[in-house]
């Protein structure tokens, strides 16, 4: 029951890999300034693609920051229109030594394809533009009306992305959207994600001295920016991971008792997760919920780096004037980035200790969202990837952060349908990023027969 | 009563402050590897200045770093042999946007001379070489013995003389040494520095999870290295400064009540101390102990830095799974390197959260020190100084360390003169250092004064 555009996509496989792995190349660093020529280059290799593949109204929407891609086809009659989601940009490849093979050689190796963005997200955005060409290719037209939007800052708060979906733009009518930038819950298990944890990433900057000073003339009298900052931070958590600003967990909205009875039901085990993905000698996190409520439903806090001060190889004895942690803020269902930030902004400023000026700044955020699953595009996905896997659809949420989604929902009113092929040990943000090729290539098909699904 | 070679130094003073800056010219960064070719040129500069102005002996001793500069003049039958002590090594420019001329591109401004290395120690070096120029060159003799040692590796721990000088060579004979690297206590006021705080320099590296993580899919169930390094380090001191490691302050051997009598006596004041040297809101530090106190006669606790993590500009959202920080100690009269490395190492262990593994290295260390003033140079130094600043001298200690002045008295015996000419704002290891010229003048004919003093 295999229709021509699953054919078509099956015996073009090797060109599509080929292809993806021409976009690999391209190092889409949103971050990094030194790349904005890079991630122009990969935003128009796709609206060449897009062209080539039939698309109408290819073109780059500029931003402030990098473009976003647009294309659509809307010749199908009375049928609903999806709008494509998935993001070109990728996220720096340091620690740039851990890496088997350089970040930007795809490598295949152990039936994966090793490359910084190979499945977040360059590689199920190819799988988006897979299916759409398999089902043009063969049938010269598609099953319904499509709308396809690629961004280049997801990996750095989607700016850009965010302004253009709250203009409302004509371009975005839509009856949902198609999100592909998430993950199986283990191997060979049909996966839809219908929650997502919001964000506040943010900075302190701790200031101290009004210059460096030498620690042996002033240690004892000047106060330290780096001791300062790291009492700040030891007292935002408590040892287990409770988060210990005031009010921060007052407005959670907690999962309903069906969702953690299937939660408890997922094959997850946390000690196999310990050692296998983590590899850490202990979990932490806060005392009475479950790995995967403490990853999904509950939110959390990370330092992820504390620029200042020396850090060559050697000894330099300063005290340094200024000191500045990235702090970022995983929030929840219930929960606002705009409450969270001001709650934390106030708690910062109050634990200060004395003798230092403290500034806390917001880098970004997104609001955390959940999608009913009872929604006809929700079903017709679920069917589809039945078909393809053989297996019942699980409902998982996810603790990363897609703020577009809550985007598409506040502004366009599009439920989305978040359906991605990514595992659980793909190192997304890590060394040695990968992902399985018999994913994508299932992908494919599941994304070819979820279209089909919609438009029957 | 000026002497000849006191009148030579003062005719040819211009002469000497052109050669200053050719030597200030020589980024000789100790800690950089990069520069290790430059350490190497300052060193040889001096090695064919002392032979230019009449010295036997002149050579390089080669160590597993940075080279040592040696010379003597041991013509002066029946009297006392001086070594000369100084360095040729600089710390780190950095930052570099902080300094208002190029650091390596010495700068006469507001009768100072900038650069790094102006007064620590390049200039106090030139001073010396030119006293002894000055007397050689008027005399064709010097009024003593003399020993010339300079070395290349005092801001880096200074491993390479603290071998030679452990190996008690015959060419280190002497009576004692003249050390050059220590400041005056206020503008105008000779001073003698009679005790040094040793130290300890260490780093700690927290390793949590395998590899970095995605903050979003772990954060809440994975360590995080940044926040469990920050619970460490919060715990070393309380708000006020008191370090908490059991057993810390147990051994120190508390000054004198005469020596806190005649520190109450100097022209010191706090508030003034923390608006134009510090520049903070507020001083920290052990309650009960004056400023002077805190610096010179109490230990105390550092963090320099905290490299890992992700430092560039903008967000990554990573779960590092390895942090380390730069932590070092002072320590007094009393206590000892080796024992006080043990009481942290042991502390830092068994107060380290759970969940993560911690190291704790010694990078490099030196023991305190107190000299007695009533011994026979530090006398004739009181005279020499009174006679070139017309006032009495004063006896400080400092809170920096000169190991080297430690090894001097443990495997040589030899008592060390510490007389120098910086001044507390010279920004020492900080932007915008710099050297006096007054001082730099004076301190030369002070140095002539003492040596002809002793040899009288």
């Amino acid at each position: 029951m295999s229709s021509s555009a699953a054919t078509y996509a099956r015996e073009n496989h090797p060109r599509f890999l080929e292809e993806l792995k021409t976009l690999l190349r391209i190092p889409s660093v949103s971050t990094l300034p030194e790349n904005a020529t890079d991630c122009r280059r990969a935003a128009e290799l796709l609206v060449t693609e897009l062209r080539r593949i039939g698309f109408d109204n290819v073109r780059l929407i500029e931003t402030e920051g990098h473009p976003l891609v647009y294309a659509d086809w809307l010749h199908a009659t009375n049928k609903p229109t999806v709008l494509c989601y998935g993001h070109y940009d990728v996220q720096p490849a340091d620690p740039l030594d851990e890496w088997n093979t350089p970040p930007f050689e795809p490598t295949e190796r152990n039936g994966n394809i090793y490359a910084r963005g190979a499945v977040d997200d360059k590689g199920q955005v190819w799988a988006q533009v897979k299916a759409l060409e398999s089902l043009l290719a063969t049938k010269r037209a598609l099953p319904l009306n499509v709308r396809v939007l690629f961004e280049g800052e997801e990996e750095v708060g989607g700016e850009g992305i965010a302004a253009f979906v709250a203009s409302k733009s004509p371009l975005l009518q839509a009856d949902f959207a198609l999100v592909s930038d998430t993950e199986l819950f283990a191997p060979g298990l049909p996966t839809l994600c219908v929650g997502l944890r919001g964000m506040i990433y943010t900075e302190i900057e701790v200031r101290g001295a009004k210059t460096d000073l030498h620690s042996g003339m002033y240690g004892g009298a000047a106060p330290n920016a780096f001791v300062s900052l790291a009492q700040i931070l030891s007292r935002l958590k408590d040892e287990d991971g409770r988060i210990l600003i005031p009010g921060f967990y007052d407005d959670i909205i907690p999962p309903s008792a069906a969702e953690l009875a299937a939660w408890r039901s997922l094959p997850f085990d946390e000690e196999q997760y310990r050692i296998a993905e983590v590899g850490s000698k202990k979990l932490v996190g806060e005392p009475g919920y479950t790995v995967l409520e403490r990853t999904w439903a509950r939110p959390t806090l990370d330092v992820h780096g504390i620029p200042g001060g020396f850090i060559g190889a050697g000894a330099k004895t300063v005290i340094p004037a200024k000191a500045q942690a990235k702090v970022s803020m995983r929030l929840v269902p219930g929960m606002t980035p705009a409450k969270a930030f001001a709650q934390y902004k106030n708690f910062v400023q109050q634990i200060a200790p004395a003798g230092v000026d403290i500034e806390v700044r917001l880098i970004h955020s997104g609001a955390p969202c959940l999608i009913p699953v009872d929604n006809p595009y929700i079903q017709a996905a679920t069917r589809a990837l039945h078909e393809v896997w053989g297996r019942d659809t699980v409902f998982i949420r996810s603790g990363g952060s897609i703020p577009i989604v809550g985007d598409f929902a506040k502004h366009l009113n599009l439920p989305s349908v978040m359906m991605g092929f990514g595992l659980p040990d793909d190192n997304i943000h890590a060394p040695n990023e990968k992902f399985n090729l018999k994913n994508f290539e299932l992908g494919i098909q599941s994304l070819i027969r979820f279209l089909e699904e919609v438009g029957s």
